[in-house]
């Protein structure tokens, strides 16, 4: 690994790509109120089912600890299945924190999660890669290092979900370690780790406290990293997940729990009767946690497909969709939980499809409420595959969304409202030449992938559509990306870290 | 014409395609809450600045019958520079109908305005016509008879704008007559004509009237039809432009006054300065609506571009747009007025890039509270070209908004909760086979352009993308339209009028 860093680093001094004018990493803040579907009785009667749901019919927990601490702090257990009385939820609900900040290796990159903060995630997990020249294939080590790169590039990504791509070719019994310090070196910002088991949960700590530099007390001090966790709806989690999840909780690094309840598969086709089984799953993990480590960093997941009535499959950014991640935001405000959202879609390729569904799902995420947006660079095909093409296409967007979220667009001072100018220039004059308008010009970044001209200029250059721009860019843009730059001392201990890893695993050091 | 005619009506006994499932005609209504980008002291300084501009600026109405209604109102009128008092234009605010309902020709296709009604029109006035296999050329009749075919066809196309493609090979002479003539028999929708100047006003009118089989007096009793005028920023409007809408307001009938003011370009490049000036335009001549016929339905119409600082060009669907967009929306509602939104895009084809860009404007049309959404399907370049695919793109986005609006989304009662169902399936069970899904299969039409199938059956069928998949729909759908029913007395009338028409301007009546 060391020599391609060492090239990686002696790119630094090359000059940025000017091709791509992007906005300095900055933390959006969203003022937009959300949207609350729900009247305040729709939001009671949800409630009431949540809790009935959590009282009556349980939620099945498949670990013994789990069961135990529960049944120690007053729930009713049977088996693995437990019941949750609703003043107890409530009580535990109470300790979660609004707002926390994730502080990665670099303090730079820190982010806020909470408070109308706004944070982008790229694609996360998808088993397959997608480009426009190769199709379809099975994730690989250079993939994955791709949309590394991609991710660490764009400002506009602010946090690391699971691994963007599935490298298949890396040894799986060594993986999550490589894996990891793949992520921890090629960028500086918030990683998420897997909550498979508990090895695993506890090397992705370790590893993310030796790239940091800190001590084990430093670590635990602070969210230096997170985790998210899926259920197997309906009503159950897996009990290897739940031994992880309360490892990171106990380190007092942030839990995402996501229902995955797929409306008509997985959960009820009605939406009040997916969301209502989505929260009930959430608030029984998010209640372990908060039993096992009151006060701990949690979040709700929101992921709401309904499955097409044809096939089965879970569908994404449909009307349906919309619907149910807003219910589900409503409901987090109401539980008083951050809210992570997603940005999803159906498309196999990065058309106009797949941009409007995305669009959708962006929107549904903003109008939720969501702190953190999953997903939001690269997802194809139902997250089975990852695309450049279709991350750059995002990028583009999500940087618009973070123009958007600048109050300076909404203001109405005197120099704002132009009174004065619009005087001077008078009816049937031009405002393009006058110095306010100019003073703008290079002061807002141009979408670096939009196609603005005429029909005429676009076609003479070859009549690229955008994802065959976006696929001659990024290579390009591969080729400008810099690693960050990361002390010695950590960047041994991981390779020190990852080489033990192998050595137990039987797979030679040097392979 | 007529041969056609009744070729297109010999086709009405043939099933319908099945190949689009649609949602039967009907108008959503949308319960969100728009959102308000400003605070009560950013309205009030907008509003001042508003005010200040009709006041002390003053708007150059290009009309001696407009500058001397209100010059006998009060208002202090220079030359055909109008200056407007705050109270007056509050007086005269205070009476524009907060609702009203427009009825074609086909009394179920009446369409109401506000009240938190939703309506989506095609895309208007587009010089060129673009499709997949001719890419971009002069608009022609051919092109201009399938975009109405397509807005007829679509249940979610609630009413036509201007023309939705300029038929350049229709003689000039002649050609506002013979498109209404095809508009109003063609589709049974309402229809919009334009404001060029006082005859074709009239003639518009008496067309409307005639296809609807109504006395002059039962056409003036309620909207038939409805105009569109854009000012000429900044600060000016042409003079029979304003004959002609004033010509419409004294018969009742609707107009829409959306200014033109392109940040940067026609208006000031900042948000507040572009918003302030397209307000103070739109003011003028509603108040002067409201003085020439008290009472009468107007909107304002909303089209918030800013210039491309490299180019000077109109961009749309940006974050300035969006915000824009809220802004003037939220102004429409502190003046009481309905607002009409758009859905343009940039893009010079339907690809990723187009989809994105007209998503951003759907939802910032909603986000502003719009009543009308203009050119909701089928805009491409800046509003250069019409697409037949571009159109059946967007109406699949338009069906979900439409099922979006559908309030049953958010049931709350035990059906929708679902408890029962729950705890009979219990944890790791299935809802598909489940009565309650399965009796949703068919009740929600599909999408009929999305792909939602894994990677590999559609790349089994050919690997084809949105926009492709578009391309080879359209001419099917084409053949399927069926032209709506007509009384042979008011065909027979609307021909009359065209020939007479065609022979005033001394072209053939058989040409």
């Amino acid at each position: 690994m060391s020599d391609e860093q060492t090239a990686t680093r002696g790119k630094a001094a090359r000059p940025p790509l000017t091709a791509v004018s992007q906005m300095p990493w900055s933390i959006p803040r969203l003022i937009d109120r959300p949207v609350d579907p729900l009247d305040p009785e729709g939001v009671a009667r949800l409630d009431a089912g949540v809790m009935r749901i959590l009282a009556d019919i349980g939620v099945d927990l498949q670990n013994g600890d789990a069961a135990l601490a529960l049944r120690r702090a007053g729930c009713r257990v049977t088996g693995t299945t437990v019941r949750f009385d609703p003043a107890f939820v409530a009580e535990k609900l109470a300790l979660v924190p609004r707002s926390f900040t994730i502080t990665p290796r670099n303090p730079a990159r820190a982010i806020p999660v909470g408070d109308g903060h706004l944070l982008f995630g790229c694609v996360s997990s998808a088993p397959n890669a997608w480009d426009l020249e190769r199709g379809k294939r099975s994730g690989d080590r250079a993939a994955f290092r791709e949309m590394l790169a991609l991710a660490q590039h764009f400002n506009c990504i602010h946090f690391l979900g699971g691994y963007p791509v599935e490298p298949a070719d890396v040894p799986a019994a060594s993986r999550h370690s490589e894996c990891m310090a793949e992520m921890l070196t090629r960028t500086d910002k918030v990683c998420h780790a897997y909550s498979l088991n508990a090895a695993q949960a506890e090397d992705a700590m370790e590893m993310v406290r030796l790239a940091a530099g800190l001590s084990p007390g430093e670590f635990a001090a602070a969210p230096r990293m997170f985790t998210n966790i899926n259920s197997l709806s309906p009503l159950r989690y897996e009990g290897a997940v739940l031994d992880a999840a309360m490892r990171f909780a106990r380190q007092g690094q942030p839990v995402i729990v996501t229902p995955f309840a797929v409306a008509g598969a997985t959960a009820p086709v009605t939406l009040a009767g997916a969301v209502a089984l989505a929260l009930a799953e959430g608030l029984a993990v998010i209640t372990l946690l908060q039993v096992i480590q009151p006060g701990c960093p949690v979040m709700l997941g929101g992921l709401s497909p309904s499955a097409d009535l044809k096939t089965g499959a879970p569908v994404y950014g449909t009307p349906e969709y919309i619907r149910a991640t807003q219910m589900t935001g409503q409901m987090a405000r109401h539980y008083g939980l951050p809210l992570r959202g997603s940005a999803p879609s159906n498309a196999p390729v990065p058309d106009g499809q797949s941009m409007a569904e995305t669009s959708n799902a962006v929107w549904a995420a903003l109008q939720a409420g969501s702190a953190m947006i999953y997903h939001a660079a690269g997802w194809l095909e139902s997250g089975l595959m990852a695309s450049p093409e279709k991350f750059l296409m995002d990028c583009e967007m999500l940087q618009g969304i973070q123009r958007y979220c600048d109050a300076g667009l909404l203001a109405t001072d005197p120099t704002a409202l132009a009174l004065d100018l619009l005087r001077d220039v008078g009816a049937g004059g031009h405002f393009f030449g006058t110095r306010q308008t100019q003073d703008r010009v290079g002061s807002v970044p141009r979408p670096f992938l939009s196609e603005l001209r005429p029909y005429e200029a676009w076609h003479q250059d070859g009549a690229v559509w955008s994802s065959e721009r976006a696929h001659r860019l990024y290579p390009r843009l591969l080729e400008e990306c810099i690693a960050p730059p990361m002390a010695d001392a950590a960047r041994g201990a991981l390779e020190e870290f990852v080489a033990d890893r192998r050595q137990a695993a039987g797979i030679p050091v040097d392979a």
